[in-house]
């Protein structure tokens, strides 16, 4: 293919607008167009890569045995309410009406129509298992789009869902899912974690999220080299620390005027931030209009996680409490709270890191005043010890391995999602018995615009992009130095018709540029194998650049073609050993 | 591929709302589910059509020299405000907002995102021709959804566009893009006429339509066995008809109570049709609050042409006049109509077989009473005469062939845009000599989800679906008569394994059904070949069956795969001979 007749719109310039490597250079590459914020057109480069993404998805989806299909992307906004969805989404669903009135949304995800089609369509369970794919765009009423076509307010997705008629069939299609899921990414050339979530009643997990390690990442995941992974919000690590045996000095109110944080306290007392109590005070909700004031105690270096303080209370919401209700509660403002002296009315919770210690500081519930010497039961109540701490990196896993932390773009998600849909639309079958049961459903979703992002995120370089070969716009791209030379296009073209008839996808620079324009293009477009034909090519000689290490080797044009292969296959083993 | 693990909802009865063959046949065989009024589904057989249309579409395109890409559903109604495309389409558009309120529309089509990009993205006239296409769901606030898919508020659309900096780019785009339509339509099996537009200024045509006769076409196509095809809007034929030489007689006013169409009127005076004059009063918008009335007078016989009216007149809108205009300006009501004694304000229209006439009938402008022997100059005046009718079938069309009728339904359409979008949304480049020029543009559009439609109800009979090969879901339906039997599968699965080792894509209906029931479901899907599995398997012989010409061979199992490729191979000649 001729580079003169694809638009490719390359940019000298970073976008100004843009934070993320990948967004940078998917724009200055000429592969993306912002039509408006957050809404992204896919010029003809991504659209190859996204074709690319799609034929492996499909060839995965068939091979577990799911099968494409689309539904449309307007849906009865009614259809949704029957799920309490559309309530449930509020703003983050665009909505509008046809003539008569009929109110539709755009589909963010679908298992209402799926549900719905397959509740009408199916009516035994001698036709289940069966798994049903699409590959659509999705929408999403995003407030703050970006990072590029990362997220965005419409964007491709692969969503596939699966229906049995009994737990086994329900695990039939989530395992095969599960691996596909694996071989869809890895033949992406992507680098991913598989964070396992609550483990089922039944045995097994039923729910993994997929998530590929970058900077932009916005999940912080918690992992190991011995293969742990969760997010943070539910990771745990072994508990490490003794019981502390100082004598138990006399509790000492002080001034500590000025010191509103743990740092400043701690600077003020002359106290070390692990005998410090941090005291957190929440509102947690229990029910329609029941608050439960609670505070929460934590060493000053650590961090609440309140999804663990949420799991501990079995509460609705968890918010933190504002300064009118900590004033309520405790007579004093946030800088100086602390567990002496607080009231039944408010529930205290402890992390088991402060169990063991003996003596801390912790604000003294008077603006401006700490104390010193304060213990357990002798000086202030804990009503339940727990995890309720983020992990920290470096501590121990529970598989034994140290914690790391990265960030994580979610690029995929497989859940057992149960019976919850099908009663709500009434999707059931008749089962062996002749008696009528709740279809159980499992859905799966894979980005895939987002996948673009994320590939690019962990491969672009300050070059440009650099793509592995199976997701490549191109496999090699053809460099005439001077297009202006017939012997150098014709032997460029030449060199793409021997590719071609070998297999490979050629894109041929004919456009008459100076030779670093071509080149610095080349950089930003990301072509695995870089074929430049130049003063050499009288002798039959080319030279050939990989993207990725930036390598060169000279070339035999005879032997292009089997180096090419050779070449390739080596930057493909290299990818999935990374 | 198994038919126990496909999505395939067959029913026997017809959908109560479908007037449309393809529509009820494509609903009973599992093909589609309608989610919403005019918004459907596209069930996985469904799918399988589609997903080889696009194949097809995408090949023709890239031959073409034109290359794939994806704008986003969701536009700005700004950038349609630009074009006044926002107002002109009005309700047609859904409309909706996002968190900051910004206004968005869903696209029916892309002229404005397309040169919006381009216009950011090309600077030089070196950097064109350029043509890009794609593959996208389009919507329309449609208020008379029906026929299934054919005419729905959601539907897949393939869109070109071509920009160029002279006329010479522009032809060159379009005559490719002609020819692709032809290789598109013609691969997926398709009759169709080409209907020419206005011809340009600068010679050739600059507007093709292409329609694929079917009774449920919503437009009427005249043509002939000569290659002539024209909507009957624009369609004309050869003037024949001779002067009359009678005498003119006496103009007598006569009374004809109860008369008011042509039949009864000519009834009550005993005229042929062919003698009696047809009066209608239109009124002509010419400017801004700027009416004309104009009577526009016909044989009995002929139909109005409003489009040839409008074009005489020049005018902006043309409509039936009120029955309160026709009082104010003639005095009497419609029905008794006529041309005697109509005043200045008034401008007279004739068509040409008016012309010949002598001693006409005509309405008297006193409600129930006509006009005898009324002749033109001497009774009434005529400001203007021309071809203002509707061609009837039998007459000699331009080429020299009779004029035939069909209905039509519109699967493509291709345009010389000129210059339109690019001014107002200012998309210019640098020409040779350094000048800024407007882009010139043309646009292509096929209806794809609509080919579904159209190829359905060209091909399909009273027992399904009947596929070409080229866009069927599948090549070869394997029908074991009985799943229960060990050998029957065994052997349907071998054949499976050997006509897939060759190429083929076969569906395998491992369902234990009774064989009434496979074979109608089969006739009703419409795979071209089905291969029954029966008793005689055990003698290594099978039963292969043509569905479109419901002709049956016994073939040895060793020859299967050899008949399959000839008989696919003689179907595919005959669709294209058709």
């Amino acid at each position: 293919m001729k580079q003169s007749k694809l638009l490719i719109p390359t940019k000298k310039e970073n976008p100004s607008d843009a934070e993320a490597l990948s967004h940078i250079m998917m724009e200055r590459a000429g592969y993306i167009y912002q039509i408006s914020a957050g809404v992204w057109a896919y010029l003809p480069l991504a659209y190859r890569v996204i074709r690319k993404v799609k034929g492996i998805i499909q060839e995965e989806m068939e091979k577990a045995g799911a099968y494409e299909m689309e539904t449309p992307s307007m849906l009865p906004a009614d259809l949704w309410r029957q799920t309490g969805r559309y309530e449930a989404y509020g703003d983050t669903l665009y909505k509008f009406k046809d003539h008569n009135d009929r109110e539709y949304i755009l589909g963010p995800t679908d298992e209402e129509a799926m549900t719905e089609i397959l509740r009408d369509s199916v009516k035994s369970y001698k036709k289940l298992p069966l798994v049903v794919y699409q590959i659509t765009d999705k929408f999403r009423n995003e407030p703050r789009p970006r990072y590029g076509v990362l997220r965005g307010k419409e964007f491709s997705m692969l969503d596939a869902y699966s229906f049995a008629a009994d737990e086994e069939g329900l695990d039939e299609a989530y395992q095969a899912q599960a691996k596909a899921y694996h071989n869809i990414f890895d033949r992406a050339g992507l680098h991913y974690k598989v964070i396992l979530a609550d483990s089922g009643t039944i045995g097994g997990d039923n729910s993994q999220e997929f998530s590929a390690p970058a900077e932009i990442g916005e999940d912080v995941i918690v992992y190991t080299d011995g293969g742990y992974a969760a997010n943070l919000e539910k990771a745990t690590a072994k508990f490490d620390a003794v019981q502390q045996t100082a004598e138990p000095g006399k509790l000492e109110k002080k001034a500590t005027p000025g010191a509103h944080t743990v740092d400043e306290a701690c600077a003020s007392l002359g106290v070390d931030q692990g005998q410090m109590i941090k005291s957190m005070l929440y509102m947690a909700k229990m029910g329609e209009d029941d608050y439960q004031p609670v505070m929460v105690l934590m060493r000053g270096n650590d961090e609440v996680n309140e999804t663990k303080v949420e799991n501990a209370l079995d509460c609705e919401e968890l918010e933190l409490a504002s300064e009118e209700d900590t004033v309520k509660y405790l007579g004093a403002h946030p800088g100086s709270l602390g567990p002496v002296g607080v009231g039944e009315d408010v529930k205290i919770l402890a992390d088991n890191y402060v169990k063991v210690l003996v003596n801390m500081a912790c604000g003294a519930n008077d603006d401006g005043h700490h104390y010193v010497n304060a213990n357990i039961d002798r000086d202030f109540r804990v009503d339940q010890f727990g995890d309720f701490r983020n992990v920290q990196e470096g501590e121990i896993a529970p598989d034994g391995y140290p914690i790391k932390f990265t960030n994580g773009i979610e690029i995929g998600h497989i859940f057992k999602l149960g019976t919850g849909y099908s009663k709500k639309l009434g999707a059931q079958v008749l089962d062996k018995n002749g008696r009528l049961v709740d279809m159980i459903m499992g859905c799966y979703g894979i980005g895939v615009t987002r996948m673009l992002s994320a590939v690019a995120e962990q491969n672009a370089d300050e070059n440009g992009l650099v793509w592995p070969d199976s997701i490549a716009p191109f496999d090699v791209h053809v460099i005439p130095v001077n297009a202006k030379k017939d012997e150098q296009m014709a032997m460029a073209n030449e060199l793409e018709q021997q590719l071609t008839a070998a297999g490979y996808e050629v894109l041929v620079d004919d456009r008459k540029e100076r030779a670093g324009v071509k080149f610095a293009d080349s950089d930003l477009i990301g072509i695995p194998l870089r074929v430049t034909v130049g003063k050499k090519a009288a002798d039959g000689i080319v030279e050939v650049k990989i993207r990725k290490t930036g390598e060169t080797l000279e070339v035999k044009q005879e032997e292009l073609v089997n180096t090419v292969g050779i070449l390739l296959k080596q930057l493909d083993k290299q990818t999935s050993n990374d």
